[in-house]
């Protein structure tokens, strides 16, 4: 019996991979995945046939996985961060319903949220919502309910999908949101290309936040009422008396 | 310059951990961390000087860990799963102040959330808040709080330090806050020792969830009003077209 596996690769690949997602690499003849994923393992993994489809083409993808399975052979589906967060993980068990006889496991990766937050520092030390900005698939109205939830119970917030091309104002929209229950001082965050080439971050108020532009390859972090700058580093305290 | 590095091992440490986790320990002469976390790793790495301190003495642990940098030496912190996520980073960075000359690093590891949602299926794949029943460091009405709005908001809910002998009855009282806002057959989850020897899960309804008792391995999951169970997995559709 044939094994899909969906393998998140961590933020960045290569050394922020767990050492069981490189076995499962390195064991799968065929790997699968969107493009920019298939690069960040091609170098790794040269021996390998490489599939893959399009953005948005996800349960194409998917059934191509099944199909690979269905020949005899292992495949790995691959995904940044963790598979199990905005990833492929949902579908391949949806999708997986079609194809009884082939088995199907999850290899979980550092998640974007995990890994933007120790650049940063240590913004996720207290209790966190992670929400994503991408109306594509969830109504805006979904969306903004879950900011207001957030903010008004003062969580830790971090921001997958902020930014794209049609959705330029959406992270404007969303401090906008927050600002109505924290600080325009509430300290905030975000990096860019996690553990890839460029990687940069920046700490930041709330209201200057508001007024900057990031795109797609960004995680933002909204610090809670307690979160504060400390040498350079965004860390929420725990409550430790020191 | 000596570094403290903060290291997340995953849940279950070995093949849940980076490579690049992995090779910060193999790099440090002197690993600090709680007992149990140290007994993870003490196989795998006999070579090594290590320090630990009884649970409940953090802030001592993190001192600790900056004096044996200060002989000029780095330092491994562990911390079981992600050391940015109720781990020890934030307090590192906040006690790191008193040690202006010692570098702080933090290495990103899979955190319960990832872990145990791989092993349940997919109920991470829609926005998620992450809370700590622990009334520890933080008061229970601000946990309340939070149970609300994200009961409210129709989040995913991962729940950590969901139960100690003290706090018997504290899952149960925090299904019935969910209760006001989900249906009594809401799909819930939860994951005993991940990745560590008597991993055990269970999917179950939100109504069962409340009269199930659970130890402090364990972390639960409470799906959104879309999250189904799907062949024996726990599974939260994105909301793609099939
Ligand atoms: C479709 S989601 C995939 C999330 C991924 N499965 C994870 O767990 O990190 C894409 C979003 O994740 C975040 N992201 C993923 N990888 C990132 C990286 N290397 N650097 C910054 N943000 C990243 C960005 O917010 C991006 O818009
Ligand atoms: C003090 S918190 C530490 C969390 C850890 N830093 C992480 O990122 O997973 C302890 C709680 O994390 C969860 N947890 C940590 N490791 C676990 C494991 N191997 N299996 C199940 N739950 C775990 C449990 O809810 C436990 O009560």
């Amino acid at each position: 019996m044939s094994t899909v596996y969906v393998v998140g690769l961590g933020p960045g690949a290569e050394e922020q991979m767990t050492v069981r997602a490189q076995k499962v690499l390195e064991h799968c003849p065929v790997l699968i995945g969107y493009n920019v994923y298939i690069d960040l393992v091609k170098e790794q993994f040269p021996d390998k046939i490489f599939l893959s489809t399009p953005m948005r083409k996800e349960p194409e993808r998917c059934r191509m996985a099944f199909e690979e399975a269905e020949k005899g052979q292992d495949v790995a589906m691959i995904c940044s961060g963790d598979a199990g967060v905005y990833g492929m993980a949902g579908l391949i068990f949806e999708i997986g319903k079609e194809y009884p006889e082939i088995q199907m496991e999850v290899v979980p990766g550092i998640t974007a949220a995990s890994g933007g937050a120790a650049v940063l520092g240590a913004p996720l030390m207290h209790d966190f919502a992670v929400i994503s900005l991408s109306d594509l698939l969830t109504p805006w109205e979904t969306i903004e309910k879950r900011l207001h939830a957030a903010g008004m119970a003062d969580f830790v917030i971090c921001l997958y999908n902020p930014s794209s091309k049609k959705r330029a104002d959406y992270l404007q929209k969303a401090c906008d949101i927050l600002l109505q229950y924290r600080d325009v001082g509430n300290i905030c965050g975000y990096v860019k290309n996690i553990g890839r080439e460029g990687e940069t971050y920046q700490i930041l108020s709330l209201k200057e936040l508001r007024d900057t532009k990031v795109d797609m390859f960004t995680t933002v972090f909204i610090g809670n009422s307690r979160t504060m700058e400390l040498n350079g580093r965004m860390v929420t305290p725990r409550g430790y008396k020191l």
